[in-house]
């Protein structure tokens, strides 16, 4: 690194917001998409937008890369570090600048950890409503760059319905305070194309969040199945009689093996082949009339048993089970893949099959709990990253299973993002005038794409765009 | 217009899609804000996205200014013709695609008028949510280019919560089909950004939408108050409550006069001060609970009448009144100036209160009907634009509406856009530079600005990012 560059971005952040020893960097190398790894070149950890602006007009007049961090959680690589990049992490921009009541938004900087803001709101009856199976540890920003989504979005909605604003700083250094217009977007919806943005358009600093009330009452129900293909039967029956819930998930026997197995002991009974997962919300009347109609219909396709939480720890336990079922993978193999697509609701059954055949015929273990009302399957595949040969079949999983989902009507990614771990599947789904149309929409924002390069937009789409 | 541009544009389009003589030219001069007037040189009928790429391609090899138009409806100035500019209708471009009722979602083309497509699939149980007034008239795409509204966007949302995917057509003449990611957005979300972008970044030929489960009970509540201030503190209470109506309309006094002046004959009392119109809909149950939070809250706040439509014929002729208020202005004076502004909610009443006001001052005469759970206020102004005197008048007191809204917190907007109208006011809500990166990012559709120019982007601003 050029010493006047770093001795202009100390100068900036002060010792504390530079990390420059490379055993300080290495918790940076990646995130949750563990097999891809590269050491940052430094790591500046910039307090407020007007530091982060002042670093990124230095990385601009030297042409370095960036790349931005939240908590690191992602699952498709879009925090992973490139060759001789900077990356910037949110990690000591944790406050929470304002809460407006009455007007039910919160204004926040961008690494405030998800979780924090619901806390920070609880005791006015609100609450941040996407809820990442990470909340506990990702933050708000990152939230942001990936458009997360979480169980309870099945109501809700993914993070793109709750930014109202962003104040954004550009690849140049400039800073957009977009936080103003908080109805409808004005003018050209730049707030609403930055989210899901991946990082490609420049760093969100503070973000301006809408609040939801929190419901009267919720109620958590389990349904236990003998086999998985009456669980992701049942929940077409659930929509198509308007059942509603604000969530519909299903865990199927590998992972309540490994759940049950772990601290976590939700209390998912071993015997069952799936869990439904339901949550209900309302006033008591709505929810009252809601359990109603899912009963005969969860016990007419076969669930041997249906029971409600029957208090507010063991809500939070059935749920501990739901979020923590990742971690809980930790106990079949040191590596977890998390295979993120999107299928028509009505074909579950038969893409959770198909999913878990191409998985097994590759000699792989593989878990599925996924959001099923949002028809976004997670097959999580076990695996060792030290094991290059193995990774290799992961790997060629992850690309069939896309290719199943895609021809089957889906999509790529359902919360997840693109980020590096999916970009050559970008080709599959969208034509080269598509590709090259996010090109130039990009190069709008950042000419030199340095703004994290490699990921999301293959770079053959856009070297076109340039001849 | 060049000899051999029109040769080739008749020879994609046929006779029958060329409107040439002056005098079928005319209907096209304004939309809805009839003040501003431009003959275009020549109007398109394409039928399809072929067409209109064909059309589109010899359009920019001759550098020929483009605005693309639905029904006309629009209140803005958004389909307001340039000089020397080309129109593009899509008054051919009527058929529904695809009604795809597992998947909920339709495929239309560009010039499907809204309730059509809700008339369409009412036999299978499903609408088209987003109902502007204009919805007889107005066509979805137009829908789209304005991120429509309308009462029912309480609950449902505008329009861009219904758009899944879209086939646009780039100044360029290229076709970009982003219609197959169904789900959540793939990639950079260009579907979002172009949903509301005001035509200026191409044409949207095809566009597939969500389509929304009819809900199995809905009634129409009529409130009377002797105060418009009443109606609209109720509009908090009810929200504070949850009671959570689909649409939370208020009515003026004058606006109850015109209407039931009119052949309308909505049914709404002309000793009442004000008319709170609500509608609940959901299970019969829920419906029930909704109605039972609301009553107590309206009569508190001194409805002196409070009535439920007795049948269909009843609550068809209720909203008659609400969605045919624009055209009932027409007993009051030949035109009607529709102003459109966001105001925080809890401060309807002060702003109602200081537009009004401000009209008045100016010796206007304002009528009030608006979207009032949204916060969306539309002092309606009646004039006669052939009075230059009095348009001035009226142009002034607009300015001054919306810096009111402004200064209370609000936005520029609420569903009507920023258009030819509203375009000096964006450089009250945004910086410089602000500015400069919704410039960059629409050059990066079309970097000679020939859609729709001088709209929604002020053009200094545009200048300047060139300098």
């Amino acid at each position: 690194m050029d010493p006047g560059l770093l001795r202009g971005l100390r100068e900036i952040l002060g010792e504390a917001g530079l990390v420059e020893r490379r055993n300080q960097r290495v918790p940076y190398e990646c995130d949750g998409l563990a097999f891809a790894r590269q050491l940052p070149e430094l790591v500046l950890l910039p307090r407020n937008t007007d530091e982060t602006a002042r670093c990124m007009r230095l990385l601009d007049e030297a042409h370095v890369p960036i790349v931005a961090r939240g908590a690191g959680t992602g699952l498709s690589g879009g925090a992973t570090p490139v060759e001789h990049g900077v990356l910037i992490g949110t990690s000591r921009m944790r406050a929470i600048l304002e809460i407006d009541e009455r007007n039910r938004f919160a204004r926040v900087q961008a690494g405030v950890v998800n979780v924090d803001l619901s806390h920070a709101v609880e005791q006015l009856g609100l609450f941040y409503a996407p809820d990442p199976s990470s909340q506990k540890a990702c933050t708000l920003g990152g939230n942001v760059a990936e458009n997360s989504g979480g169980p309870h979005c099945f109501r809700h909605g993914t993070t793109t319905r709750h930014v109202l604003g962003l104040v954004i700083v550009t690849p140049q250094g400039e800073v957009l305070d977009l936080s103003k217009a908080r109805a409808e977007p004005e003018g050209l919806d730049l707030v609403g194309f930055f989210t899901g943005s991946e990082g490609m358009l420049g760093v969100a600093t503070e973000l301006t969040l809408r609040l939801t009330q929190t419901p009267p009452v919720v109620e958590t129900w389990l349904a236990l199945f003998r086999e998985l293909d009456e669980a992701c039967e049942c929940v077409s029956d659930l929509i198509r009689a308007r059942a509603e819930p604000s969530a519909i998930e299903i865990l199927d026997q590998l992972t309540i093996e490994a759940v049950e197995a772990s601290v976590l002991r939700a209390g998912y009974p071993k015997e069952a082949g799936a869990v439904l997962l339901l949550e209900l919300e309302g006033r008591e009347s709505e929810v009252a009339a809601q359990a109603r109609i899912l009963e005969p219909l969860v016990r007419a396709r076969g669930a041997f048993e249906l029971r409600r939480a029957r208090d507010p720890a063991e809500r939070t336990r059935l749920w501990a089970g739901r979020k923590g079922a990742y971690g809980a993978m930790g106990r079949v193999a040191p590596d977890l893949y998390v295979c993120d697509a999107v299928v028509p609701r009505r074909k579950l059954r038969e893409l959770v099959r198909e999913t878990t055949a191409i998985c097994e015929a590759r000699g792989l273990k593989v878990a599925n709990v996924f959001h099923a009302g949002d028809g976004n399957l997670h097959p999580n595949i076990s695996y060792d990253r030290r094991d290059k040969e193995e990774l290799a079949r992961v790997l060629d999983a992850g690309d069939a299973i896309l290719k199943a989902c895609l021809a089957a009507g889906g999509t790529l990614s359902g919360e997840h993002g693109i980020g590096l771990e999916k970009i050559g599947a970008m080709e599959w789904l969208f034509t080269r005038e598509d590709l090259a149309a996010m090109c130039r929409a990009r190069e709008a924002w950042d000419p030199e794409c340095r703004m994290n390069p490699g990921k999301l937009i293959p770079m053959r789409a856009c070297m076109e765009t340039r001849t």
